[in-house]
């Protein structure tokens, strides 16, 4: 009989769903010995936890782990991180001192993907316009009016190799669709494996009926898809962005948007949400969402159980499905 | 070398985009005897071509072929319906005098099943209310007040294993949902073998967070989906009607919806445009998209490659890929 690793979780509450918090609580008391939940590492009842504890579940609200919290964490050997980027939470020194850390990054980079296909099959038909004009027109369309639309033998660019971006071209290939990625990190071969064909990201703007933005936001990649990239799409194109809001020229997306010949399906902008008077509020070519595409509501229990499973990798002695390794952040959206 | 079959086009101008009547005139010269394209089967030189005529090419916007068309064309042997149901345009006297008949159903259910994927991917996040409510308050919302939404571990409850109803089971494959089937005419075992677990209607609308309804209009379905049924639902679930409008009882749906518990998808209603004042228009919880989920733009071009390529068929003397056979009728859409 193996014995149960010690976990303190300090998800932070309000970060989840009630319903979620529950399920967290529940699978962790189930297969780890749970100290407790905390919001803080300053309190002594949180600092008396700590000192025991050999496994920290962090989430999106967790304060940042740095070298004072790990301090007082002397028997702490493992991060289960219940959110994608570690970023934010994760100190450095998190790392120099051997923890070993999990994300549930390849978790929420699965609801994100299943978005974007959504959003592609909508933006290839141009429903949610058709739907718009609809409502206020209320009288059937002449389809032969359509114009170039639907979803047979037409393009998708997705930019960026990534996690989400891999995900989408493998959910894409059901579909009668040409799929053309943009990665610079990849050969044309290995985009080819993957199941797409690879372009020049001026190519891939220029072709592509829908255009899906998966970069992730470095500074290499800011204003990845800039006033020229975006001049060069064709009309009646879409563009579509659950990334980061820096990786595109807004600006420029919002003056092409407002011409009336680009459609756009945004989950993220700079700021992340937007002046109250910003013209992509209303645009009937626009679908704005605030930031919805990765995880929500039940989507967090697949992060959840995802990380429960690494629990039980630890109680087994057995290496992580989901590390996430130093040298990785580079790279890391 | 084989001699290419004389063909007659009578899709009907106007049907399709101008892009996809090109493309099914020059598919028509390449791959039979183009005898030409006509609207009408009454002038003289329509009588003329439809004399020599082997196959017929018909649309949705085909005059009916009945007897005396046929009597016209005694060379006739096969009618290729670039259009789904071919109840509107063919007279039970084609089969009776033993034309072969195919049409594009197959094809066309592919975007139909399309359009539902992406529909049951945004209703299980909530997507357009979520960005309704955005657009209304133009601030980032609190997701964990969001409640249970989301595409994990939920259920989507398929009603009618049609072609489209197949389809879109076997499209959900790849995502964390369980897909209950409602389908009388199945066995348990064949819907597991389909990928979905068969349950009564009863339960599926009971228990279902996303109901799609793909169910044909036939006497035995009308108003399948009743004001019980519709009142089975749980709060907070989704409708969605890509089939025909009368198979779910409309006033109650309605009702549902008003009372703000209920979400609904639908791309058909009776009548097919609603009078204008209908409150379905504008209610935040409802898409209402005007008969687009089948073929329409580039969809269109499915269709004829689909015919295009039974026309082959004809030419070397193979039987139809996807013929209609006059028994099918009874139980077609």
């Amino acid at each position: 009989m193996t014995t149960l690793p010690r976990v303190l979780s300090a998800v932070g509450s309000g970060a989840f769903t009630a319903a979620s918090e529950d399920h967290l609580a529940r699978q962790l008391a189930a297969h780890g010995d749970l100290l407790g939940t905390v919001d803080e590492f300053d309190s002594a009842s949180s600092r008396a936890m700590l000192a025991e504890a050999e496994v920290l579940v962090t989430g999106w609200r967790t304060p940042r782990v740095d070298a004072a919290v790990l301090d007082a964490a002397p028997r702490l050997k493992a991060i289960l991180h219940v959110a994608g980027s570690v970023k934010e939470n994760l100190d450095d020194a998190v790392w120099e001192r051997g923890i070993e850390v999990s994300s549930a990054v390849d978790a929420n980079a699965v609801p994100v993907a299943e978005f974007t296909l959504a959003a592609i099959i909508f933006a290839n038909k141009r429903v949610l316009r058709i739907a718009r004009d609809y409502r206020e027109r209320r009288e059937l369309i002449d389809q032969a009016g359509l114009g170039v639309i639907g979803g047979y033998r037409r393009r998708v660019g997705i930019v960026g190799a990534s996690r989400i971006g891999r995900r989408v071209v493998a959910l894409l290939q059901p579909f009668d669709l040409e799929v053309v990625l943009f990665d610079p990190t990849l050969s044309a071969d290995e985009v080819a494996e993957l199941g797409a064909r690879a372009v020049t990201l001026e190519e891939l703007c220029a072709t592509s009926d829908v255009v899906s933005v998966h970069a992730p936001s470095l500074p290499s990649t800011r204003g990845l898809i800039s006033a020229e990239m975006i001049d060069r799409m064709p009309a009646g194109s879409a563009l579509i962005n659950t990334s980061r809001g820096d990786v595109i020229d807004q600006d420029a997306l919002t003056a092409r948007v407002q011409r009336d010949d680009l459609y756009a399906i945004l989950d993220v902008t700079v700021p992340w949400a937007l002046p109250a008077d910003h013209p992509l509020y209303a645009h009937p070519n626009v679908l704005l969402t605030p930031h919805i595409a990765g995880s929500v509501g039940t989507e967090v229990n697949r992060m959840i159980d995802q990380q429960v499973a690494e629990l039980d990798r630890i109680a087994r002695g057995e290496a992580f499905a989901h590390p996430v390794l130093f040298e990785s952040l580079v790279t890391a959206a």
